[in-house]
């Protein structure tokens, strides 16, 4: 149990709704058993707090923000696809890259050859590149093993990393990612087992949500449906990589199921973005994969952001179409990129994002009750979080009130 | 004076002329009065060498390469423009942002503001941002003082931190980068200014090269040539910032000056692509600011690599149009929207980026009398440096065959 501990002398920027964006000098944060009793500017703390600080820690009048929170990602596979990468480039066609064994089937015979310890070895050091940076709570999918021992076996790998690192790692099912080559031809049949296998999974304790890819090159929206409404009736919530490379209405679906997020959504219409509106659900944008993948579509973000349809951003890696892992380089994508403005792109890895994450009472912003997890940055004002890339100004990390030795990470 | 170190146990990646691209196995490197004295697989090693060999170190299996060069970078300059950058995101015109005091002329107020020793302080972690990953030779440009004295200063802070930081360091004289707002509607005279302080400049050691920017908004050819003969008269190298806006027909001109390198280059002609292939002239590619400054229009790859022209890639860091600090990001980005193989991009940060520092001859590659600066890596295959980003796969760095401790950089 750690003492009910008092950070104090930093520059605050809460990220709770109505805020200031400027961070407020000589705030602190009253830190009690891994959550926030209180925050503000230290000239405000209630005379009856006071006597319940044990201990006292400085931040040096560093700018503090809330921990960073990566709310889609796929980051434990077999393999990559740098030979693949490199063929493209060398002008290969489709044809002989997928006769060299290119495509996402390779990397889910890579993930299937894999062992559950090799696994975690190759996806530990992915995690700690992006805890590196002040990532404090991870989202992580399944979706290259494809078949019920392989999806839990990279699903016990996701929840084995939240244990060994300091980091909340939030599991999303996405069996519905592509058809495994043992069903080629039967989608419907390979979604009935994969909807047969969600309850063991879910009973393992392995699984937080459940996701689908509902695109002409993966599952249909009727077959999205049918996996939605399997996770709702076992109480799971649901999310969708939706309107990628094509408008399949499937963000109305899923807001329809009352989905946490829908992301992607280059292809996203009006009657998309009002479903999202009304359900509540979050645009979560990849600016990675439309960087790797050269798209051209941005996603509606004026219209997204005149509906009132929160915005995340995240870094999407996977070995296919993002194989990054900054989500402070996503920031400067949004950015640059899709139009976001500094303040839309922190808290879309911040607050946003969790709620993504169906974390948006706990996390992603320091109010109190929130998690105590937050990041000392070597920067004046948010802002630069969005602006510079490819340094890492994150000096100090606190993970429900403990902070973590970054050089000693596992 | 260091030993005679066989470094062995090397999966090398020597990057000669004709040397394979894949890694070799069970390579070593003989290094000797910090170059390298001979480089193969450890089996081939004469027998008339091994007397020499007064320590071994291992590379423990790593893949090795050539320690990275950034060969254009504007690293020393006070402030930056993260608010000008929000600014324009929140919509702001090009007047309220002039207004509000944005664009390079903040940038030079602001360094003329700063002393030595702030910028000394600012670029420093700069730099170190840059070394993490494996940077060994770096060129870093005047042209945000604008005047004899703040001139020298920046590039003093350039000098400084080739000797404070385990980096060589090429200085550049870029006087001819805008005109001081005390020359406003003056830029002859400007630039006499400018010529008249050159021999200063390089008599106190602070010029290994002399750059220009042609372009509408800043120098004329004419003017261009007038620095050129001047830098050409005191015996120093010429580079330029060429067709980056519109076609200029600098490179040509820079090309008949001999000049090592041409840069940006979205608007070169096919003139001035033979004019650089005749005077072996080497094309820097600039992707992290085509990505930043959202450029539609490529550079000439296709015809660059037809004519034979060495094609560089560099950060271009500067606070305007390239805040970013990760050559390895810069390689995905010649790749991911230049279209260059990984071969091209790891070749763009190595070999041709030491040719367009002059030095082709003893850095950016491993050979026998090059200096002996290399990398170890966390990664298979050199593709690899291309095609993951955002994170770092450098393990070990050795530098005039000292290795750097990459935790207890200054
Ligand atoms: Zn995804
Ligand atoms: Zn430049």
């Amino acid at each position: 149990m750690t003492h009910t501990t008092l950070w104090r002398d930093a520059r605050l920027v809460t990220l709770q709704p109505g805020s200031a964006w400027a961070p407020v000098d000589d705030a602190a944060l009253l830190v009690d058993a891994g959550h926030i009793r209180w925050v503000g500017p230290l000239a405000d703390l209630p005379a009856a707090l006071a006597p319940t600080i044990q201990a006292e820690q400085s931040l040096g009048g560093a700018m503090v923000t809330p921990g960073l929170v990566d709310c889609h990602t796929h980051l434990v596979y077999g393999g990559h696809r740098a030979a693949e990468f490199e063929l493209r480039l060398q002008g290969a066609s489709y044809e002989q890259i997928a006769r060299a064994g290119g495509g996402i089937l390779s990397t889910v015979a890579a993930t299937r050859a894999a062992t559950e310890e090799q696994l975690y070895a190759s996806a530990l050091p992915r995690a700690r590149a992006l805890l590196a940076e002040g990532v404090t709570t991870l989202e992580i999918k399944s979706g290259y093993g494809l078949s019920a021992e392989h999806e839990a076996r990279c699903l016990r790998v996701a929840r084995r990393l939240g244990q060994t690192l300091p980091v909340t790692v939030r599991t999303t099912s996405l069996a519905a990612h592509a058809l495994p080559p043992e069903y080629t031809g039967q989608p419907d049949a390979y979604l009935d087992a994969a909807i047969a296998w969600l309850p063991q999974l879910q009973a393992a304790g392995l699984v937080d949500a459940v996701d689908a890819f509902c695109e002409t090159i993966a599952f249909s929206p009727g077959q999205t449906r049918r996996m939605f409404d399997a996770a709702r009736a076992l109480g799971l919530p649901v999310k969708l990589h939706a309107e990628q490379l094509s408008n399949q209405h499937g963000a109305a679906l899923a807001a329809g199921h009352g989905a946490l997020s829908c992301d992607h959504l280059e292809h996203l219409d009006e009657a998309g973005i009002a479903a999202m509106a009304a359900a509540g659900t979050v645009a979560v944008l990849l600016p990675g994969a439309f960087y790797f993948l050269r798209e051209s579509r941005l996603p509606p973000v004026a219209a997204l952001r005149a509906a009132g349809v929160p915005m995340a951003i995240a870094s999407d890696h996977n070995p296919g179409s993002s194989p990054g892992l900054s989500l402070l380089l996503m920031l400067n994508m949004a950015c640059t990129l899709l139009r976001l403005t500094p303040e839309e792109a922190v808290l879309g890895a911040t607050r946003h994002a969790a709620a993504a994450l169906g974390l948006g009472a706990s996390h992603g912003q320091l109010a109190p009750g929130c998690a105590a997890d937050f990041v000392a940055w070597d920067l004046d004002h948010p802002r630069e979080l969005a602006y510079w890339f490819g340094r890492n100004p994150c000096r100090r990390v606190v993970r429900n009130g403990v902070e973590t030795c970054l050089k000693d990470l596992p």
